[in-house]
């Protein structure tokens, strides 16, 4: 494999607007696009503050008025859309905290329902409890689209190693990350971890935040970065707005899976991380 | 849980002479015990070169040489020895690379073959074949000690996610990595497996390297470490050798783990890293 993918991560500042922040969204996914980006990721909760006070009033079902926005930003600017995250009230009444995914002529080719809710209480610092407006999904995939095997995984998702290994075994060649650490553990943590599963997993990393906005509850790190295989960052953005892009030589994958052929070396007949169950 | 634990890490130069070597174990163990360590851990194949070629004619059983010179240092010094790796001549003839564990009183408390034997070829950078002398271990174990979970950890095992995890689950407080990475894996990754496994598992990882030895065939990177349960670094040596104290205070990983209950938050519906068979 010698495929070349041209990446954008759009580190958008998000209001309290949501007309404002589609319109934004719709505005950097084009201009990803004329700086060459095939697939553009957006961060968590894009659409709204991240706060979960008004995330079931504001949950929208797919379609929806957000999902229409990605699918036709997608559709006009020919790209594929990694739409972050949104309050997503589901069929069933349940609120996900969900990526939709949609191709280059719009259609929506894949959906991941965040598993591992955000609870959190370090006193004095930072509590949130994003379970009690979100459900958890029960479900992971990895999306195969152009030759490209793409997991997604959002924001808390990716402190637990059993998912990003199963992706990864599953075909994943880059996970995608819509996440939004916080001021504590975006400096502890967030570069750490995104660069721990892409050298465990021997595959690609981007992670896309939110810019920090000093004005908002949850205060975004940003740092949206891009991190290879053998775990270089290559592109990391700072604290405010901006496009990151990034071109990615997937054949650098191949090249350290035979040279430290990690996921060979797994004593699978000793241990293995097991599929307990899929709804 | 209030404990505090007095660690010592011998970040010993390994020289071409074993009795040399032997002398120096011991004599640092005893330096360690003077600074008032408890716990004192040596690095990786400690007592020879780490040559792939020279293991098989120098393995030794247990009881032998190498464990008898730590046993002794033990009982002499009063302090729980976890004696790095040695080439281990099994009963059935199998060479192990075996870190062998003695209490105060000089009694063997634990043992654990390397499970996961290092096998890279980057084309001129490194390469080492640990599996054309080793066979690989089986076995994994928590030793309990002095109210103390400890979970060891030989250098390329820490690469594999599942291990640490299980150990973790297995009620493993602290991750002891005796370790040799070089000066390609040591750069990359050292510092970043240490702490992601730290994070990842919410308790202590103390990694043990021989120093840099810029005449030996094998280079190791040095910079042995203690990780605490939110990752920080809270001592980290230099390439040279080094007797690296650490005081540990074990309530932080129950503070870490009540502030954000990762491993309660595991879907173990959905997944779980289960163990497949042990022989």
């Amino acid at each position: 494999m010698s495929r070349i993918l041209n990446l954008a991560i759009c580190q958008m500042q998000v209001t309290d607007c949501k007309t404002h922040n589609l319109a934004r969204a719709e505005a950097m996914i084009g201009q990803a696009a004329q700086k060459g980006a095939e697939l553009v990721v957006l961060p968590e909760i894009f659409n709204l503050p991240y706060d979960t006070a008004i995330m079931a009033d504001q949950a929208e079902p797919c379609p929806g008025e957000t999902t229409a926005v990605l699918a036709q930003a997608a559709r006009r600017h020919h790209v594929t859309v990694v739409g972050g995250t949104i309050a997503e009230l589901a069929p069933d009444g349940n609120i996900f905290n969900t990526c939709f995914v949609f191709d280059s002529a719009g259609a929506l080719i894949g959906q991941y329902r965040k598993m591992h809710l955000f609870d959190i209480d370090i006193p004095g610092q930072v509590t949130f409890q994003e379970s009690s407006v979100f459900a958890a999904g029960n479900r992971l995939e990895v999306i195969h689209h152009q030759g490209l095997g793409i997991g997604i995984v959002i924001c808390y998702d990716i402190r637990f190693p059993e998912l990003a290994r199963l992706l990864a075994l599953q075909g994943a060649q880059i996970l995608l990350v819509p996440a939004s650490f916080n001021m504590i553990t975006g400096p502890a943590h967030w570069e750490l971890l995104m660069r721990a599963r892409a050298v465990d997993n021997q595959l690609f990393v981007a992670a896309a935040s939110p810019a920090h906005n000093p004005g908002a509850n949850y205060k975004s790190w940003g740092h949206s970065l891009v991190a290879d295989p053998w775990g270089t960052v290559l592109v990391q953005a700072g604290s405010g707005e901006e496009i990151l892009t990034c071109r990615l030589d997937l054949s650098v994958m191949e090249r350290v899976r035979r040279e430290l052929p990690l996921l060979q070396h797994r004593r699978t007949a000793l241990y293995d991380v097991c599929i307990m169950a899929e709804s």
